[in-house]
């Protein structure tokens, strides 16, 4: 008699995105006639780069002749990709080697499965507010008790408060923790840690043998030289994280999928040496994933050639005006935002102490702009909502006059 | 302080196609010159067919402009190609809802993950010999207590064995099991199940509220119209199975990576209503992944159009005449052999009763054959190997050859 996982039931509501979408829907049928502004869910709108088209092109070519087809790939992914990965790093004077690095359907995939390296009593601790993906597989996983519709927290995760008073980046954790996620550039909130803030958490992390998750799925966004785009820019990194990265939005890959993961050699946890993370990763993925699909990879691998790069780079900046477009315009209605100067979102306080859907109700209703109600990220989030730079440069000059024409202050 | 999961610690040998994989390349490295002939891993050799080559680079052309780029899709996957595996199922009288069908990057990461909706304590019962994955997952998932070297089990693991005496299809557990992992037409065996056969796990798993998880991935393969190439066909199997299948073997899709899921929403296990586990498979999906590569998937739908099923049709063909050749070369030793009418997998007997890695290393060095020892997927595999009917015809021809006139026979 086969049971359910009754972890899930623990889950606090749905998938955030999913609950955005449905109430956007629920007003477009309700409004028929009117044209919606999506600033919410973070969703590339910019065509791939030509060299990408080539490549993906190029390899289906291949793929459509007996002498160049190939099946099954390294589980790990192509070499050719993972080298295009190692001198992302170099870049960064960054040494990585090869078989640290694992390729996989995107970042989303990698940050819901890494937990499963990891023993079921390890505590989470988690930036809040943070991307709910982290949060939600690990109550899937059992590693908390149920949610706690006051607090709006799970009991058993540690929240790291981000806010105004700590610039968004969280206080180190004064209890025990074991596994620590990281996202920086930050979603929701496009803050940026510094060195300074990284070297903390990697003392940290060093000293009591916890393992940082670090999230750099937008460090392509980080204009700014002086701020770390890889946590393994800090000294000791590699010995206490795990980095997740992604094509998503340096390329234009949501749709597409390719991301990857590294998990260094010299990685080391409380109950296992060194490479013992790694191998467990290995383990994980060559059993229950069979790579990245092959022309994805020689896409992602266009994407990060001289040519590929110039042209991706285009795209980012041509995001990083749309977020500069929404951060003045709210900015010039007294609103106050953090964020969207090396990273595509901008977090905005919303205005009159609204709680973070109830903003977002007004928005989608009094201007018709899908925003993301930041509570849904977390309790810290609230009284915040996310707006996301990756429109259409026109959809976006129209949300933002849509709201100052429209919004109805207080 | 992070510790490591230590289920891990449990699993018996590293996963089996590396550890093949290692053997071939360092016997090929001790013998520079040689030439491998690899009937081992079931890995597609023949190219995309035109069509589905034609759908990837329009495909890529489409996201390569602005007006038809698009990002994030369905988690569950484009509508356009869940019409068309809904469709594959009408031929065959089984009629399913859009949303009971769920787009993925291959039915290795769906047999690998689909454990997760269900509780830690439900006891697993697998066909035995199985493809790993089923076993590997539960046990690092700790389902199971350690790996007993003796029995080559694992305590707390239900195995079904499938020998000649039971013509490869297993009998009803006997004890209490809950989960129920069948493989029709079966990795490793090449046997398919009658409409029979399955009926009689249906009622089984209906008056015991058991799942069946049913992975179809080599249905294509089947000729003989009377099998049942989906549960489905099965009266009231909606109830109680969920089906996997795969566009890797049928399609050559084993680098591209794209299969699905079917969880009805009639289904049922003892805690949760109709509709429930449809729910928690959505849950983690979305939760969990970001749905199959956007490319990919208008490549499957291409697969499934009437040209592109005449297209691949001759690819099926084609290796199910390399499954003649070698089930006829290898019976004309003396060999006996089982599958390969309906799958392209032939489960062959060792000689002499040689156990399954001495008839693997003697098939490696005598005729430099790579093939799969049975015993890598589960006790009941010892005494057996299993050859694969993916290669080029003429590798396949020569492996045969090789194989004649080299063998030497006890």
């Amino acid at each position: 008699m086969a049971t359910t996982n009754h972890n899930y039931d623990k889950l606090g509501a749905g998938y955030l995105f999913p609950e955005i979408a449905r109430r956007a829907k629920a007003y477009a049928e309700k409004h028929p006639g009117i044209v919606l502004h999506r600033l919410g869910i973070g969703d590339t709108t910019q065509p791939l780069a030509p060299s990408v088209v080539k490549a993906l092109q190029d390899a289906a070519a291949r793929l459509g002749k007996t002498e160049t087809y190939t099946g099954y790939g390294d589980y790990e992914g192509e070499l050719f990709l993972r080298e295009a990965i190692r001198d992302l790093y170099r870049e960064r004077n960054v040494e990585l080697g090869l078989d640290e690095i694992f390729a996989s359907d995107g970042a989303k995939s990698d940050s819901g499965n890494i937990h499963a390296i990891f023993d079921a009593d390890n505590v989470i601790a988690v930036q809040d507010p943070a991307y709910p993906v982290y949060v939600d597989t690990n109550v899937m996983a059992g590693r908390t008790e149920s949610y706690n519709t006051v607090t709006g927290q799970y009991v058993g995760i540690v929240y790291m408060p981000c806010n105004e008073y700590n610039g968004f980046f969280p206080e180190l954790p004064t209890e025990k923790v074991d596994l620590i996620y990281l996202c920086s550039p930050n979603n929701p909130t496009g803050v940026v840690a510094t060195h300074e803030q990284l070297k903390r958490f990697v003392e940290y992390a060093c000293r009591h043998k916890a393992v940082i998750i670090y999230d750099a799925a937008y460090s392509a966004f980080i204009n700014n030289p002086s701020l770390p785009r890889s946590i393994y820019e800090v000294p000791n990194a590699k010995e206490c994280a795990i980095e997740i990265n992604s094509f998503s939005k340096s390329a234009g890959f949501t749709g597409v999928r390719l991301g990857w993961s590294v998990v260094p050699k010299s990685l080391v946890a409380v109950d296992a040496p060194a490479g013992k993370l790694n191998a467990l990763w290995y383990r994980r993925q060559s059993t229950c994933f069979n790579g990245a699909s092959n022309v994805v990879q020689y896409a992602g691998a266009a994407a990060l050639s001289p040519v590929g790069r110039r042209e991706c780079q285009i795209t980012i900046d041509y995001y990083m005006q749309n977020a500069r477009i929404i951060r003045e315009g709210l900015k010039s209605l007294g609103i106050v935002c953090h964020g969207g100067d090396n990273a595509p979102y901008i977090w905005a306080k919303t205005p009159n102490g609204l709680r973070s859907w109830e903003f977002f109700d007004q928005l989608l209703e009094q201007a018709n702009v899908v925003t993301t109600p930041g509570s849904g990220f977390g309790p810290s989030g609230e009284g915040y909502i996310r707006l996301s730079a990756f429109g259409h440069r026109d959809a976006t000059q129209q949300a933002i006059a849509g709201i100052k024409s429209n919004l109805k202050f207080g």
